[in-house]
């Protein structure tokens, strides 16, 4: 019962999980990670998280070492056993315990560790705060599209936008080009006509992201994946961000623009519902 | 006796030393590090590597959890017990463990652990090998004078250095501008004058970096800490790479280009001699 966790397939609680000081992913950011939301005890794409695991696991030639249906196998078992409802799965797979060298060590054995973390049940969609966001300068590395566990840029970026009392911080490239937020994907209407940053090396391809792209096409409403700047984001009609933890939050304010009054728009209040449908349809629970 | 850790203040041997699966360097990378030679017993220039690691805490807002005085009284108790000559000692800080959130945690104290690992005798300055380089693009953030432990991207280029048998990948930016190595400064002779790039956000205050530039100043020889390009770098007379753990490393070849027979220039021989020299003057042992 409660907060456990799951390291290399022996469960214990999380208050007393320990890893190896020599950890690649301690000694040297060598690790990728996945965050899984469960709602009513059932996971929300998880297959869509594990793909996007091997994704980032191959991307920096780290071989998982369980396969697909053990770590399902996992990721029910803790579940069960923290007799959570409400909950997120934390996972991280890092190159092993080795001594520390930049070089990828021989014959060392991948490390992957689980855990389990209660969540406060869903608010209700009209209970979900628009949010203000500020803009920052995007300083992250090139490869943005790899979930990995290098996530200093993201938490000073995210530390600033939480001292201005802001959700999130959405960063741009030079050029004032947005490309997507702390932890995050960022959409807004500009002209008429949803945008959101193109599926590149400079943003994580965001599961959130791709369930409302898909909710967009089956809504019959045109987007566009094309970039766009701070200036085009500060005459938008309509701002939302994407996560699997925001699923999709409306945004009301960037830096000083108001987006439009206090209240969700139209599109974001839709996709929003959809959103909620899509989970009530794939997490039915007991 | 042998390799040993410090973890916020008790000692272990280091095979058994473990961290909390929730330490933020664990999880999200949250850490900055150093790295200290120790020769015949003896530190060189501790000093200079905790003011690095005070920085480094400072411009991302880690508060070091021990003074200066108990910090250089851990590392010689460290040597004193491992009973290494020739060693280095490996420290780093981190914001704590906490639930993770990227927002900085309230009221946790950050966590500090070293280790004690030895390395082999100083080879002879005839006896050093000059290195075979490769360029890559430096794909890293924008704050390169921080040494945090996000270090995935020098891990993935150093590995590709490796896999073509070469000791380092010397990086470029944008407009092929020559930053550093992986894991060292870059210094090169170009049209008769010693360069490298100045000390911005891009490249780290290498400590031997500063030690080479005092020992050209010295010597009366005259060189701009100016950037160059891999173009410039590929008509060199001489090539080399300084850190804590490679001194000075003559460079014998660039990619296809090389540099000057497989001998040290006349000036790379000399800075590691007088490089040694600092050793022999700061280390004298017992």
């Amino acid at each position: 019962m409660g907060n456990l966790a799951w390291i290399n397939g022996e469960i214990t609680s999380l208050s007393e999980a320990k890893v190896s000081l020599e950890d690649r992913g301690y000694l040297l950011g060598d690790g990728v990670y996945e965050v899984i939301r469960v709602y009513n005890g059932c996971t929300f794409y998880l297959e869509a998280h594990l793909e996007r695991l091997s994704n980032s696991a191959n991307a920096i030639q780290i071989e998982i070492p369980y396969s697909g249906s053990e770590i399902e196998k996992a990721v029910n078992d803790l579940i069960a056993e923290s007799a959570y409802k409400d909950c997120y799965i934390y996972m991280q797979v890092t190159r092993g315990a080795a001594m520390r060298d930049h070089i990828f060590p021989d014959g060392v054995t991948p490390g992957m560790v689980m855990y389990v973390r209660p969540l406060a049940p869903l608010l209700a969609v009209e209970d979900v705060s628009p949010a203000k966001c500020i803009t920052l300068p995007d300083e992250r590395w090139m490869n943005c599209h790899i979930k990995t566990v290098n996530l200093l840029p993201n938490l000073l970026a995210r530390q600033k936008a939480y001292e201005a009392k802001a959700l999130e911080a959405i960063l741009y490239r030079p050029g004032n080009i947005v490309t997507e937020g702390t932890r995050s994907n960022v959409f807004a209407i500009i002209d008429g006509v949803v945008r959101t940053h193109p599926q590149t090396n400079l943003i994580l391809p965001g599961i959130s992201r791709r369930i409302v792209l898909d909710l967009l096409g089956e809504s019959d409403t045109y987007y566009e994946e094309k970039a766009f700047t701070v200036e085009d984001l500060k005459k938008a009609s309509e701002v939302w961000l994407t996560s699997t933890s925001l699923e999709v939050n409306p945004v009301y304010e960037v830096d000083e623009y108001k987006v439009k009054g206090n209240l969700p728009g139209p599109l974001t209040l839709m996709l929003m519902k959809k959103f909620r449908e899509k989970i009530s349809s794939e997490c039915k629970g007991d």
